[in-house]
């Protein structure tokens, strides 16, 4: 597991190693002590690429037929917030919601990847939460305004390993401890490595971008104290709480 | 006018006078001449927010009723290309269309703006060309995908001076000399201001942020070869010519 961390205004990235996170510097290393360092997003995304309906058990509960190909919407670098980051719950707003994803964090500039080359462009998986303003997104009929709002990319904790299977690991959303999205990416309509195939034939991925790939079924409100935990086998658990504007 | 520049592998920003940039190097300042210069895009964008429908004219002939609020959409920094810069017409694409914009470059981070300070926070004023592959944008519902194509966020050729009034500009799109957009910008929907305050409401703007402000009347297929240029009165004429993926 990787992560990025502050510490005394320096910023770096360090294995995490139980409570301990090493940073390679070189010659040597350096050991910190992980509740002593403050954490960072994991990835700087010059683009986050998400995915709409990619979950078939998703799809059976809206009762809407299985997409032919991915549907993309973006979300700017300015909504990403790292593990422990607070979800700020727009004044406008009158209804947010959680949206648990497996992401990928691209490891190279890439563009024009075939599916069976995708491997060597992936530094690794994380835990994402597609946080939507629900109204806003029926309302606007594009998704875009509804995605965009800052914090609305929580991101993390830390990015495990590329050689990781993604194809069969449990996904679940918890909010104040309660069960409310329990899927396996065994689900996914489109699956990774389709992913990355799809979107580079589009546009170049830089270092650091990141693909969300959708949400399995059960998404829900998020209100103002609420904890909301999305948690991947062998990832880990990005937890956040929301709180008011003010 | 503000140019962005490359020359002998250092990139600068300089003004431009006539067919000589002048760059200030604090104490003293070099003087180019214009055609010695690689021409970059003026603006880094980390976002650029586009606007749908915001002509009173467009929305007329698409017979559509005027929005109540601006619809957004995103496009990526890697779509972004100068003046002068090619538009890659995508192998897997059978219709792109031009769409040409007046673009406000942000000047400074800002959030939650409020219409009547605007003035600090505006950089400058350029031409955008919102490139579209119409049979997604009508397949996928959501603009997103046949938006962000590489090339397809033409901006330039330089950044007008932000002093300059924006509510009365003639705006023309031509391909291969032929008048094809005739619009002026007090045909539009929602002004400068109004968009900033409505977009810095749900997200951080970041300095170098393009928010291009939507397309009038007679948008239309570019081909292979074709030469597009987006004209704004007092702003200047971004030209860039269509070439094969190959």
């Amino acid at each position: 597991m990787i992560g990025r961390f502050k510490y005394d205004n320096e910023i770096f990235c360090g294995e995490v190693r139980g409570d301990r996170v090493v940073v390679d510097r070189g010659l040597y290393s350096d050991t910190f002590r992980l509740p002593d360092l403050q954490l960072l997003p994991p990835a700087q995304p010059s683009k986050i690429i998400c995915v709409g309906l990619n979950y078939r058990d998703h799809a059976r509960e809206l009762d809407m037929p299985i997409p032919d190909e991915p549907v993309l919407f973006l979300k700017p670098p300015s909504a990403v917030i790292g593990p422990l980051g607070r979800i700020v719950y727009p004044l406008t707003i009158s209804r947010i919601d959680y949206e648990g994803e497996l992401a990928v964090v691209i490891g190279k500039r890439c563009k024009n990847i075939r599916a069976s080359e995708t491997g060597s462009v992936i530094m690794g998986y994380t835990c994402f939460n597609d946080v939507t303003a629900r109204d806003i997104q029926k309302k606007d009929g594009q998704w875009t305004r509804s995605k965009c709002f800052d914090t609305f990319a929580p991101v993390g904790p830390y990015i495990a390993d590329p050689a990781l299977d993604v194809s069969d690991l449990a996904i679940k959303t918890r909010v104040n401890g309660e069960l409310r999205q329990d899927s396996n990416t065994a689900n996914l309509i489109f699956d990774v490595p389709y992913l990355i195939e799809f979107i580079s034939t589009v546009m170049t991925l830089e270092r650091g971008d990141i693909i969300s790939t959708g949400t399995p079924p059960g998404v829900g409100e998020l209100s103002i104290g609420d904890e909301v935990e999305v948690e991947i086998e062998n990832i880990g658990i990005l937890k956040n709480t929301v709180v008011s504007q003010d």
